[in-house]
């Protein structure tokens, strides 16, 4: 505890003696990064290595010396080694007896041993206290100073002032460490660095799933349809005109699934008539992946904004307006004005670009840093309110989209409806559970459950409940 | 003070002893979900309940004992109870003395009571120490870890060891907590979870009556007059054209509005011939919401960019042109190119495309993660030079879109201009305003009263002044 | 070290008397703001003035005395006052023995000194602990509460306990503290205000070289050909046809000069045998502003969106397309569909708004707040994986946008190849390389040397080499 001391305020003392040393084993990439930038937030730096005369490349101003000689010089040791070369340590249980250890090693599968490496060291070494840190942090970007990616360091350990100790190091390289507890969760930040956008999974597999439907439906109706029954070639409405198709299904389908887990939850709670009893798995996995899910709409909605605003650049687009243009003038046929028409069309061109906007401020306002800005009624305010008016603009979008020809049996191609007309499906079932569920019988009755009242009580105490809400 | 202790560091302890005991008072929704979160991260939690037997539901691992009993185990007691219950704590007085209470309850309204619920907890149970802490906290974010709202924790007290250790608590699960200084801060911060975006009240109701004012204002223009004079129905208008009138005048009149206390500031400052008399209350309110009216004047912009790009996909805009086309070709009219018009049209394009490019740029620059990486230099830069920027190109925009027609008597409808006319007042006066101010001669003065120069001098002091501006 | 002390917990010590004292030399603007923030988080502040009666517009609550009595309050002195006043201090040597003196001064110039202020102070009243910090935080910022630029506050100091304790001083006002080591980097500190985007600089200058260079190429083949040849104006062209075609060439090039590096990096690690051997410097600077060129790629990117999608509302294009249809009716001319033609223009219009969508992705991803969420991996994948689909769509887009006309001879103005054809280089390149460097048996040799392998080996050892990457 050299840096948070008891002694009175030394006045006079000589600054230059109070550097704290800390000893480093192993001098591959990573331990002579971390040496660095040590040597360079003011740390006195050991190296020990198998060879320490042959050690090459380590940063200037740091000793190197034999394991055993350079874990005596300091309190704190880190271990930059693989796992597989652990071994040695047992050698030195003796002179590293009481030391904190910092395994700071990473695997290359996920839950590649059965235990973890901290948990395989603190058992290899008895009598130290190892604490888990370092392993998000490459060497590349602490050299470079470049850390874009986290600064967050994760740190576990059995051992409370171990670990604050080892936080004070990870504080002073500039870095934000973030205690995840006792070293039994050494394993999950060991495979921490392993993941790969876990939250992102479900979200992306389903509307992986919903584009290649989707895409699939339209292209039977738009491309095979008309190649069967009239041997058109109408291919090139593959690069643009189907993708803009399936975008704002995907994009709505998608948005409407970010609020049916919540309408859901509501059901249950009536019908459990309580709030105290979990929910199923598979709705809290749900709920969790909201933010997600509505994040992929938001990329689809995008998407469907870019491919409609090219439209009058397009070729065929062009070839056809103006081919009507032309035919219009040779038949000398009458093309007059209608005004339900231009009603229509600027109304359902309208409702998307508001409910595009709107979409726009829920992803901004889910950005972490705006996030963290608003307290708990404002983020509350926006994802859920802003959230549903974006989703009844969009719905309304599709709703006059499709206008009158809505549901017209001379749309069906081969019994299949317009894809929008399926796209509608969820959108409009949420919005109508919705509306049922804030009639103001239900929303008191939902109200009370929520603040804990319960239909067939077993408990009751007058504790705090009035701040949960789904 | 159990985490930092004094004695020597203690090697061969084992460390499940060190486990911190804390007492959780009540067994609701926060209660359980905290102490589920607070066992997580290793401390060892024990809940007081009016029932012990009878409570349900709580985390494995957690104790549950009577209220004395339970308060005698830890020094910190977690109050998770509404504040109309508070009254059997009074009845514990002896057993609470001297231990820290942690208030984290909320009220339903602002300013519900004459006193804050902490301040009225410490004259509850006199010689505790009560500490603010947790309220801005949702139970269910708690629980399943989905802190997307703030993981800020305001914490105020009396007592500023209690406070630390407080703190220390809140950064062992994760949270950032953030000292607001003594008690009397609690009514603050239990107002604060029930405010609603408090800064962008007036900047909101601003624009909506800059809005709802040019709407009608255009409506009578454009729909109503052809209506009375032509019997012409122009409804058809309504979605699109009109609103994409609304939104350019709003945006361009809003972000004159961010530079508009800036000038004025300047010109009082100039005035009185020193910096040392405070600003108006309302230049100063109107100072602290610049960035969120050049945040809504933004959102306006990407309306009208959005509204603009819609253009040619209107059936009105196909219909006219088609028609115009038709037309040409019937009545065998010349229709010879305009290099005037081709620049003109261009260039007013050109310049609100750059004008909206460098806006999204200052949008950006504000994100709070972003403005946190940059210096204070080169957020002034950004926002003053970059944003001036904008304001000149985007002022440009509108008068060469006006260009040949601007204050062409023709345009007058029932007297009243064009809309943009009126739009382009605010902005080019601060424009001119500034333009007069960056003169050398005016510049030098006012950087020298800046600096802490006064006309007329009641004080002076080789003091640090150059690091403040406007 | 009052607020972390080692007595036993004072249960009944009255809490208004532990406020700690903080002594602040200098009432200017700084002095002020600074106290008046300290007074809210329950500091009692003396003020140390050369004429205490005189002093006005002090916060209320603090004190005001001579310097040397208000020394004696406290043990931390903040000394607002510019460096060429601090002569005075060489009196005041005795009682200052032993305080921690923090400089928050600041420069007008970068390296305005030969030693930086906090150096020479401590030379001038030595036996103090001199810290460095506040110098990035403005007095208006402070007073009205407006942090948006940092909230970081450089923290360095030759005295670890000193630091500490500023340090403590910082968070408590709700900053973020960054230690960065001894004294000497006090200079760099100091520096840091007067900083305007240094990373920015060579990123900035290379495109504004790029867009003066292709945009002059691209006036000599559009418009001044076309005018020596055909007397034929053509200026109309210059506000947003010629800018249309600056942009996208910029955007790709600037975009494979973000992967550039790291393909020579490569290759010269496979030349080498090693990676133990430094990259020349300008290969690192280069990497390190690789960030900066994206976006700067980004913005072309984004400009070259808008001005594509004004094309159809443009005055010119109108006109064209009016005239194309008048003509064609007049001569009776046929205008047959051609399938090829729309695939090919539907096809470029596709790969770029795709790649535009990955680009944004990539950009939205490189926010600090959205970086510091995900792990190294998936950081990576995004960065790496994603940007290279971003590069090969945006290749493809220009590679179809060129489609048969490409290389075509009659296309050469003057010997020019046009615009887009010279934009392909890098990117090609860039490409192709990559692609060599994928192939299995040389990535193979790649990832062995990245991982530590030496084809020379002078030196070995089983240390952490994997986590490094480039």
């Amino acid at each position: 505890m050299e840096k948070i001391s008891t002694d009175a305020f030394p006045l006079t003392m000589p600054s230059s003696e109070k550097q704290e040393t800390v000893c480093i084993f192993g001098t591959g990439d990573f331990g002579r990064s971390l040496g660095l930038k040590m040597l360079q937030c003011g740390y006195s730096i050991v190296f020990g290595s198998r060879t320490p005369g042959m050690s090459s490349l380590l940063p200037n101003g740091a000793e190197v010396m034999s394991y055993s000689d350079a874990a005596q010089k300091s309190d704190i040791i880190i271990i930059t080694i693989h796992r597989e070369h652990y071994d040695f340590l047992t050698e030195l249980t003796e002179v590293l007896n009481g030391k904190i250890l910092v395994d700071v090693s990473n695997n290359l599968k996920i839950n590649q041993y059965p235990e973890s490496n901290a948990e395989y060291l603190a058992q290899l070494v008895p009598g130290t206290h190892v604490v888990k840190a370092f392993n998000t942090i490459s060497a590349w970007a602490l050299q470079s100073g470049a850390l874009d990616a986290s600064r967050q360091v994760f740190i576990c350990g059995n051992d409370s002032k171990a670990k604050q100790r080892v936080m004070d190091v990870v504080r002073s390289l500039g870095l934000t460490p973030l205690d995840k507890g006792s070293l039994m969760a050494a394993n999950e930040i060991e495979n921490y660095p392993l993941q790969l956008f876990p939250m992102w999974k479900f979200p992306f597999y389903l509307s992986a799933v919903l584009c290649v439907f989707f895409f699939f439906y339209c292209v039977i109706r738009e491309v095979i349809y008309p190649y069967v029954y009239e041997k058109r070639d109408r291919t090139f409405r593959l690069p643009i005109s189907i993708p803009n198709r399936v975008f704002p299904i995907a994009a709505l389908t998608l948005l409407a699934l970010v609020y049916l887990p919540g309408v859901i939850a509501a059901i249950l709670q009536l019908y459990r008539g309580t709030k105290y009893r979990r929910f199923p798995d598979w709705l809290d996995h749900w709920m969790l992946c909201r933010k997600q899910l509505g994040l992929i709409a938001l990329g689809f909605a995008f998407l469907h904004v870019l491919y409609t605003l090219v439209i009058p650049i397009r070729y065929y687009v062009r070839w056809t307006s103006n081919n009507r243009t032309v035919t219009q003038v040779i038949t000398k046929k009458e093309n007059p004005f209608s005004t339900t028409n231009s009603w229509l069309s600027d109304l359902y061109i309208a409702l998307g670009m508001l409910g595009f906007f709107l979409f726009v401020l829920l992803g901004i306002t889910s950005l972490p840093s705006v996030s963290n800005m608003v307290n708990w009624r404002e983020f509350r305010f926006v994802q859920s309110k802003l959230g549903y008016l974006t989703l009844i603009l969009c719905t309304a979008h599709t709703l006059v989209y499709g206008g009158k020809r809505f549901l017209n049996p001379s749309n069906l191609v081969w019994y299949l409806p317009s894809a929008y007309v399926i796209a509608l499906i969820i959108p409009c079932t949420v919005l109508v559970i919705k509306f049922i569920l804030i009639l103001p019988c239900i929303d008191k009755t939902l109200m009370r459950i929520r603040q804990g009242w319960e239909r067939n009580p077993k408990y009751s105490e007058p504790s705090l409940n009035g701040k949960t809400d789904i």
